[in-house]
């Protein structure tokens, strides 16, 4: 936890907050803050700042928050990802939004089970709290926003124009004859969509779709990788590779 | 499991060799393999080729194996890593191996706990099950050597320039000045050695000692990340970056 995030909510207007969970152990056991110790701090989708622990008590920290940084500019990157397995879903949020990206679509496709969507990991709250975890790691503030997705045609008929910004679309397949890489040095792109299917690829039919909707595809190295380093992988290429 | 990689002692001069383990049970319950069945194989750090599926029994498969391909190229980059935490390890190590590295330099460090060591995921036989894991799943055959270090100062002053012939060394650090991106991008180096400090981050003692060994200081993106993000990271970009 290399910044102390908290909700806008959670802060009165002189700064002050109580903090109760995970946060408060982390500030007595890993850190084991004493009270004067400054803290870097921040507001979720806000600005950055520092905490000063006010006073620590048996499971409670009192903090008083000052900001003055800016907010977080926000990532280039898009993620089009077939719902992965509720467990590589968990481990997985926290690493995408600490590498940092603007919108996860997560949907259906062939070779997804039906039953991932039925997975407490998807609970907006829960699925929350990965994400802010991610961010306390990295020190960013913005959270990635999430949506899901039970049928890909209709997000990619009659949605993902309206959500996604991106200015190129990439489908990885590591049967493209063409990579990532080489793409993004090619192209004045600013911002990506990058699609990534579920383990056993996406179909054929998927990948004419995607095709038919803007998506080039393209390939990360040789290797077939899981979705979950293909996803790491990806976007920090993209994130890395395209103009800050 | 997208190859089916055999041990060269696991097959006889003929081709044919017997399946027991999870590679069998892959063959028959996620394939549904039929006798006749060709499936892509390979011999661990040897050549690439098919495995025709002879019989499926109770809990075996018999397989011959023929053998055309070339070995998998030595992959470019070799990482020198304070060793994470057990389970940490554990989930890397089949992404390494996947995303393909040829070294592993598992290290001790400051803010590493000693009793990582005691691990059994350390132990030669269960580390190369999870490498295998991820070249299985990557379709390449060359398992990264790994070998591990309790003093990084006798690992940097009397083994490293004998065990890398990486002609750039690269610090990964949040607070460096450089982008690791940007330095690949005007270097001709062809291999890279890679060094990605513990949860916590390396002391200012080891950075110093890594940068006396001929360790530049670089950074990925503006962000914190856990070890793990950032090593899968750091391999994708450099394996991307150098040149094939």
């Amino acid at each position: 936890m290399n910044r102390i995030l908290c909700d806008a909510s959670e802060v009165d207007h002189a700064g002050n907050a109580v903090l109760t969970d995970h946060r408060a152990e982390h500030i007595t056991r890993v850190l084991q803050a004493v009270p004067g110790q400054i803290l870097r701090a921040g507001i979720l989708d806000g600005p950055t700042g520092t905490a000063t622990v006010v006073a620590v008590e048996k499971g409670m920290v009192r903090i008083k928050v000052e900001l003055e940084g800016t907010v977080s500019c926000r990532p280039s990157v898009d993620l089009l990802l077939a719902l992965p397995r509720p467990l590589i879903l968990k481990r997985l949020l926290p690493q995408l939004s600490a590498l940092g990206i603007d919108r996860l679509f997560l949907t259906n496709a062939s070779k997804v089970e039906r039953f991932y969507f039925d997975s407490h990991v998807l609970k907006p709250d829960l699925c929350r709290v990965q994400l802010v975890e991610g961010l306390q790691q990295s020190g960013h503030t913005r959270l990635p926003r999430v949506s899901v997705h039970r049928r890909i045609k209709l997000l990619l008929e009659d949605e993902l124009d309206e959500s996604s910004d991106a200015d190129v679309r990439c489908l990885l397949h590591p049967g493209a004859t063409d990579r990532l890489v080489d793409a993004l040095r090619q192209s004045d792109a600013r911002r990506i969509l990058l699609a990534i299917g579920p383990e056993g690829g996406w179909s054929d039919y998927e990948i004419e779709l995607l095709q038919t909707y803007r998506f080039q595809t393209l390939r990360i190295g040789s290797r077939i990788l899981r979705s979950d380093t293909a996803c790491i992988s990806a976007v920090a290429l993209a994130s890395e590779l395209l103009p800050a």
